[in-house]
């Protein structure tokens, strides 16, 4: 069988399926945005890796490389910030053509570096090889306080699903041929860590549906979008299934849910939107129409190996 | 200019040469066979990546699948052996061709999982994203005791210096269109750490005259090497130059040596070779021929943008 007929999340659990036991300092294994590891006493370690691909992440005859670097960084970071934690350090693994101008390559790293320096994180090591195609692949390291640690697996029935921001701009973007570098929503994250109100949180980066069907899987519960309340500029219809958005997708128990809205406005200024609901496993998984017509919640959302 | 005439050390430096202040958490940061993290008060964390790519690293009509897998994980716990340290927990990032495999892939991941037994790494994450050109990446991470981590920066004038095992076998094999699943001396690391008899400690991933090089620009040294002294198979060229040994290169005082070459292959059987001298800086880099003869230590070592 070919992988791309496969998906990639199917081939990931088929690839992980047989693996040990974890030992007990391993928090959160496979599964969620980042790995979790004991460290010390009232701290956890967070650890992510994410690559940008020349040709499949970005084109660079659309792309700034400048862009290419700063965003390269920046999906890490949210994977830290959907955990509640700040990133740390990180490695860079280059991977490079072998006539690839140097300039090209210095203005990528700028911007790596630029992204760093704005999300606090120290470049501390990293590696160079050449190959066919540039691959700027960045492992990243971060922490989080015991109880501010959030997983995709808290969501509860009864729970309010909510978004920050607004949905679709960034695969509006991409429909239009230009490259957007996320703004991380690591401050908004950190509010809502330390309000420790939201039951479950994960980062919007492969579309809403796709990542509203993680939380379901590892929470073990069902839902129900309402998707003339998902925030989108009027007219988009990338809204459900768009990827690399980066907002964050949360779930807090129902009477939390105003509450949590009014923090993360007063302190960030960002607008969080009811979306959802959570419900029973057995209830199922829905988008409901403004008309209260309930359809099936079929993903399309991004599969990095079928695209 | 283009990357391949730049060389591989020169690009790591002139793209990082500019990175702010380390923090005072950072033990070690770009430089050494892993980034140096502290941690708790008797600890250190270890970090480190390193690639295998198609074409590059490996050409799949000659390596078995699992053998390439095997080797992503070996030169990486290599890295955290050369510290001093043991690998606890790994990420693997994988680039694959969209047309390529399953079993391909499962055979190579099998490989990895053979690996992570062996040298006892848990995966606790990682990324599949499709690509040209298969790729494994890894991202290791380990730990080691305060006082038995072993930098390439320790080397003092005097020191003896030690390769633990033969060279040249790799690369023999290489120009034999064999593909080779490196030992890593693990198990020889750590006797040497625990003694706290060496004084730096590197893997010989990129060649003898390569690694030494570093040891020397890290300590601020000169260093002579005997040649006749360097154990290779008879009629080996290979041993000098040759990359992809990882033995474990090392330095002692000289009062020391004896002694460790003595626990090393006491406790696990593995022969330790006296190679050379350390010198003052103002005394250069030299290899002696068996006649006494010197002549000036030029590296052919492994580049990984110019191969």
């Amino acid at each position: 069988m070919k992988n791309k007929k496969l998906g990639e999340f199917e081939l990931i659990d088929r690839l992980t399926r047989d693996l040990p036991n974890f030992s007990k300092d391993v928090i959160v294994g496979i599964g969620d945005d980042c790995a979790v590891l004991k460290q010390g006493d009232n701290k956890y370690l967070l650890v992510t890796c994410d690559v940008q691909i020349e040709g499949v992440h970005f084109l660079p005859a659309v792309a700034e490389p400048e862009n290419i670097g700063q965003k390269a960084v920046a999906v890490n970071v949210s994977d830290i910030a959907a955990m509640g934690g700040k990133p740390t350090f990180c490695l860079v693994s280059l991977i490079i053509p072998k006539n690839m101008e140097s300039n090209y390559i210095d203005s990528i790293y700028d911007g790596i570096k630029k992204s760093c320096k704005l999300y606090d994180v120290q470049i501390i090591g990293g590696n160079i090889s050449s190959g066919k195609q540039l691959a700027i692949d960045i492992f990243m390291i971060g922490e989080v306080k015991r109880d501010e640690l959030l997983l995709r697996s808290g969501a509860k029935p009864g729970d309010k699903l909510l978004v920050t921001g607004s949905l679709g701009l960034a695969a509006a973007a991409v429909a239009l041929q230009q490259h957007s570098v996320p703004h991380c929503r690591l401050h908004e994250a950190s509010i809502i860590a330390k309000s420790k109100l939201a039951t479950s949180m994960i980062d919007i980066s492969d579309g809403l549906l796709s990542e509203i069907g993680h939380v379901c899987d590892k929470s073990d519960v069902g839902v129900v979008i309402y998707d003339s309340q998902v925030p989108a500029p009027k007219g988009l219809e990338f809204a459900l299934n768009g990827g690399e958005d980066y907002e964050l997708l949360l779930t807090v128990s129902s009477d939390m849910a105003d509450k949590i809205i009014e923090l993360v406005q007063k302190k960030s200024g960002t607008l969080v939107t009811v979306v959802g609901e959570i419900l029973d496993k057995t209830e199922g998984r829905w988008i409901q129409s403004i008309d209260g017509k309930n359809r099936p919640l079929i993903s399309n959302g991004w599969d990095h190996l079928a695209n």
